[in-house]
């Protein structure tokens, strides 16, 4: 039994797959999203998509950070989280603006207060208001909260996202092509439009690296921050106090700040991409959970995908492997490693991306390619080794 | 301190309430839900409409129900509950058919198992088909299922609906006046639609409901089914196991079915309602959380609200108050008590609405009116008297 199955998670969500399988897959099977007809205008030229997806178990970081520190402002990071892990997806088939967007909030009244729903719900419209400068319009339509203490231990925060666009803009990763080139976004530093450092760390493989990095202390002192039945050798199992901090780039950052560093979205960089170079995008891939191996799940046809010119593993990355001593393998499975979104292109074309990115302060690189072959095989390439994933 | 307080729950979520404050409030201040401008289609002649809920605490109910019968059928009861929440408010602005809809679903893996997944969110697609043979159309169109079992002690079953609609087509609420007469249509019984006996519950209320219905037996059993801080006389304080019965018209009902009963949801009847007496409905008011008093938050102006003709209360509600020794003043004000759905209009109207709820196998009946009034003011008379609720 794997530590996942042991903490009650799964990297592949088998069990999910299998429970929507009966239910409309929508009209492009490779896309990274379900995409379906017009069905609130009924024009054939348009598509309608709703899409759900939340913080995860990265509230329970906010959570602790708040209770250590008193510090609440990590709850608007978790707002920044339940949008930009939804807006990430909606920007894989293309979509970039005219966004609408609602909460949905389960909170135990007895442990979250009233302030801490306010810095979520104006932190959302706070970050809709950021990316309204920079073209990315999201209407924020409201949601539910909803004082559920029997269900949930602390809070749970998800929203949910609805387009409409045209197909003639979707990006359906059918173009995807041997000798297409992948390009690669880093998914730290600090962009144009963010305030601090970015540590890299998107709203999945949370529970691993919470329990992998966070030392038994928290076990004792908040109980109410994990399944009561968990075998007490997989719940938080690490050497580090939130407070412990790391030198990044000569600054002393909290690990706290660095595992609870807000979502980045790309939405600003892809508007400008997708607006410049639409037909030279063969496909798009955003590496939330899954991590490098996300891109396996959305290809058109049997291809070799060879990453050997990776980025440097930000350093939140090195702290969680430190920690938990999971291989390469392993950790390239969950977590991004250094790039949270990679496009699939031409040579020319990836060039002009990788100076757009650059006028964001996004790094960007060619990270790897597409070979033709007789199955469906990743191999990833670095300081690491060499790692094929078969499938 | 009330028992609500010490079972973290609030019937009027002012905490919640405040949170949202600074949001956009919408166009229609009176409206029972939140409108916005057609951002999908800048149409000035139409709106759009993103709407959030769930089932609640009820998920436990089902929960139990399962571990302690194997029976997964609940959970279809679940799938349906979080849809007839968000459409009976959609229905209470006009939307009655042409709905975008997708799940949030948050579970525990170590007790939620991929069979309850797939009953979910079978469920979901099954309500939709029923509600499809009756003209109203809801298309699915996927979700998120996220396993959390740090954050979720069982399951947490959210959706979120999408409509856009004409102007024209708005019920506001800011037509309700003086000399109108109440249609209540009854939460209970069997509508054309429905399979089996509806106790009238809706998905509110129910973290009192099966804590004061449901005996200690289920605190020392299931300790995943509620807030594990919470004082012992609040938790699981009922005389009743899920599996007593109660005798309904003859027949002998489970408790656990009882309270387990889908939420009805009265779209197929508003449907044709508002098809035929558009320019006649001044108001709708779904009585979920605040029961009979919900209608006090909508009015445009100062009106007394009298209800002296209230349905004959549905046995679960007997089961529920007999168990609590809840007053009346607090049932009517958590629970609908009889009917979950009612309409402002003229008389006229009122004998043709009642005439086709009964064409669904509804009852109906005029159960109050709207008097001219220097405050508001909501009175209920009955057999238990009179009860003055001051706003």
């Amino acid at each position: 039994m794997s530590l996942y199955d042991k903490r009650g998670v799964s990297a592949q969500k088998e069990e999910v797959h299998a429970a929507i399988q009966k239910l409309d897959q929508g009209l492009y099977p490779h896309a990274f999203c379900k995409i379906y007809p017009d069905y609130l205008c009924n024009n054939n030229d348009w598509v309608n998509i709703m899409h759900a997806d939340g913080a995860g178990t990265k509230s329970i970081l906010a959570y602790l950070w708040w209770k250590e520190t008193g510090d609440i402002s990590a709850w608007k990071g978790i707002a920044q989280d339940a949008v930009a892990m939804n807006l990430d997806d909606l920007l894989c088939v293309g979509i970039t603006d005219n966004l609408l967007f609602s909460s949905t909030i389960d909170r135990n009244k007895s442990v979250i207060n009233g302030d801490i729903l306010e810095a979520i719900i104006n932190g959302t419209q706070e970050f809709f208001n950021i990316l309204k400068e920079t073209g990315v319009h999201i209407h924020y339509l409201g949601g539910e909260t909803a004082d559920v203490g029997d269900v949930v231990r602390t809070i749970a925060v998800n929203g949910t996202m609805t387009a409409r666009w045209p197909k003639s803009k979707l990006i359906t990763n059918e173009k995807i092509a041997a000798g297409d080139v992948i390009v690669g976004f880093s998914s730290a530093g600090k962009a144009s439009y963010e305030h601090e450092y970015n540590s890299g760390l998107g709203s999945n493989g949370l529970t691993s690296a919470r329990h992998d990095v966070l030392e038994k202390y928290y076990s004792i002192q908040y109980p109410e921050t994990f399944e009561s039945s968990l075998p007490d050798e997989v719940v938080y199992i690490g050497k580090n106090k939130m407070t412990d901090t790391l030198n990044i780039e000569g600054n002393e950052i909290p690990i706290g700040k660095l595992l609870l560093s807000p979502t980045r979205t790309y939405a600003p960089l892809l508007k400008k991409i997708l607006e410049d170079l639409f037909a030279d995008i063969h496909g798009i891939i955003h590496c939330s959970g899954g991590g490098q191996t996300k891109c396996m799940k959305y290809l058109p046809d049997n291809f070799r995908i060879i990453k050997d010119d990776l980025f440097t593993v930000p350093p939140v990355f090195n702290l969680i492997q430190t920690n938990s001593g999971a291989d390469w393998r392993e950790m390239y499975q969950v977590f991004n490693m250094g790039h949270r979104l990679e496009i699939f292109t031409n040579l020319a074309a990836a060039e002009i991306m990788i100076a757009a990115a650059a006028s964001f302060n996004i790094k960007a690189k060619i990270i790897g390619r597409v070979e033709a072959s007789p199955t469906k095989e990743l191999v990833l390439k670095g300081g690491f080794g060499e790692i094929v994933y078969p499938y």
